[in-house]
């Protein structure tokens, strides 16, 4: 009998997305086979899941678990690598079908295109892969006939709502932000914002840096970009509405005036089920919507003086080049000290702003002026957030 | 060059929805040609759009406008015929690619059984002919390969939900309902209901016995049965929510617990165009949908104590063979009644529910059966009505 399974790579397995992937395929294991797991630093988990699922092989990013990774999997011929430039080669596996692309921030950029590079089809759920080198990637898919399905659940949401209808033109896409845990909140009441504040997400449950941008709607800024690469939108093209309760996902409006929108209560399963199993759906038992407990859906404009990330988003896509590479480098930064207690809530769009003025902007980059774009901008945003302090 | 326009007939061109297909041809002259046109009563309107639209014949149903129509369309080098017979006989011309039904109630039945035959694609904006005998329109369309598009915005909704998802299971489908004018009413404010606050819709401006079904909550049963035969379901699968904003006009539930919904504000020229241009969505001029104007959209569940109509329709179509039928020529003879003054508001689904207990059940009906149920039905309904007053 020929194998007729979708064999996957999951590239950040142990994350957020990575063990809920994992979730879907332990559901409908007639129909995957794991070939791939990679993780950064969760060597420990990473050992457990490649027990259970028995992948050709995985990668540890950071080395230095290496031997502890290499050890533990000795005895269930499992091979093991180390690195980043693993990460790069193991994608373009011949047995691999489909890759999960679930690393955080920039991380995710060079996989993705040698598994572009590969033929591999793409279940993106690293949106700065797209951030910062959307045209580069669409270009490169185009050019490989590789399919990149969106796994955001406001991307899924649009790519569901488009599904049977790829020939009939976009007037617009609404995504919906959740306004995050300090929506109606002014800038006076969040100079004292704390981590623990911040990383409380009201509807989703996600890791760190995105449960971040998402209270800051730097997520929401990133997704507008991501959108306009993954849907060939221009940025008039693309609006954001706040919807406190996050069960409408996101809206597509057509030439004609119709509008398609996915529903569904916050659950990250279904739209990373949905990029692994499309054109199908499979059965699942996720929980289900009820209007009952939901009598009123509301909506409301985003409050982009408070929320300057959103707006800087908007810029940075006008703008193109590498301005929106240079936004998310320094956001990337901007998290990780905001993280550290080196920086501010509201300070993080202070050196987003700043960044964007000074690097040198390049209308047409290729990758190495991405690659050198990412550097110079992490560089200066550390200069920026330590000579504050 | 060959003629690559969509030729469709019109039953009904002057209602409602007829007249509004014509203003959406008028905005697609390119795209449509009009081929038949006809009217049951309204021969001026008919002669006028003739004029217009150059159809290659038209039919005026009560046959003593016929002079009228014939005298002034001779000129115009236009075929004109009389009578309901006309009527089952246009539809099957050679030229005709589409037969927009837009007929009112049970007279419908016959001529989209003859337009189905003869395998002519369907836009369905009679919904009492899937009412009456879905299950026999069902089967003959898919014997003779001929597809069926609802132009009822709920249905138009589920069927702009599911394109490109034929091959996924529909775990339920939620139809939407304004509630009517009288929604949050009890029975004993309902009591006095006079037919000009009956005729008084909220949101959509429709033909006075959809209207009045409106106000009664029957337009719904009819479309949960509607929407049993359009998508192939069981009764259980088919939910009503009450949506006073009429801007969600329905929504789907996958077996993966997604859920889409279709959107706009109120106007049928969107659903009327979708089911002549489908695969196709032309732009359009229709008023946009703004969440600035809509900040909240609101879900209750349907009064069904007060509402009874809907509670019938439900058990009707849990009964299945007649039955629906019976509810359809019972209501229909109902509102008929209703609006001449002989009957109240309330008392409509006393008739039905009468009705419904005393006519022969006959599980698998066939066409004569149907004839005969609803003749049957009709009958007893005006006998109940007279006894009464």
């Amino acid at each position: 009998m020929a194998d007729t399974k979708k064999h996957i790579a999951i590239l950040g397995s142990t994350g957020s997305i990575g063990t809920q992937a994992l979730e879907v395929v332990a559901q409908h294991s007639e129909y995957f086979q794991v070939e791939v797991l990679t993780a950064q630093n969760n060597a420990s988990l990473l050992i457990e899941q490649a027990i259970r699922f028995k992948p050709n092989a995985v990668v540890i990013v950071n080395d230095k678990h290496y031997a502890q990774v290499k050890e533990a999997l000795l005895p269930h011929d499992i091979k093991v690598y180390a690195g980043e430039n693993a990460l790069a080669s193991v994608v373009q596996m011949d047995t691999i079908d489909l890759v999960l692309t679930a690393l955080v921030g920039y991380a995710g950029l060079l996989p993705t295109i040698k598994a572009i590079e590969a033929g591999k089809t793409i279940a993106l759920a690293n949106k700065e892969t797209l951030v910062v080198a959307g045209e580069l990637i669409t270009q490169l898919a185009r050019e490989r006939g590789v399919n990149i399905y969106p796994v955001d659940s406001e991307h899924s949401a649009i790519f569901q709502c488009i599904v049977g209808e790829f020939h009939n033109k976009i007037e617009k896409i609404i995504l919906t932000a959740s306004g995050g845990p300090f929506r109606g909140k002014k800038r006076d009441e969040l100079l004292s914002v704390t981590k623990a504040q911040a990383l409380k997400h009201p509807n989703w449950t996600m890791g760190a840096k995105v449960t971040i941008d998402s209270a800051s709607l730097m997520n929401k800024g990133l997704e507008v970009i991501e959108a306009k690469w993954l849907f060939n939108l221009s940025a008039d093209q693309v609006e954001v509405v706040v919807h406190p309760q996050s069960i409408v996902h996101s809206l597509v409006q057509f030439e004609d005036s119709s509008i398609k929108a996915q529903l569904g209560l916050p659950d990250m399963r279904l739209p990373i089920q949905f990029a692994m199993t499309y054109p199908d759906r499979f059965k699942s038992d996720f929980p289900r919507f009820d209007f009952a407990k939901y009598p009123s859906l509301t909506f409301e404009k985003p409050d982009m003086e408070t929320f300057r990330n959103l707006a800087l988003a908007f810029g940075a896509l006008q703008r193109g080049g590498n301005m929106p590479c240079v936004l998310n480098a320094a956001n990337e930064i901007a998290v990780a000290e905001f993280l550290r207690d080196n920086v501010g809530f509201l300070e993080m769009s202070d050196v987003v702003e700043r960044c964007m003025a000074k690097v040198q902007f390049v209308a047409k980059p290729n990758l190495e002026d991405y690659i050198e774009t990412d550097k110079e901008t992490r560089r200066l945003a550390l200069e920026i957030i330590n000579k504050k302090n």
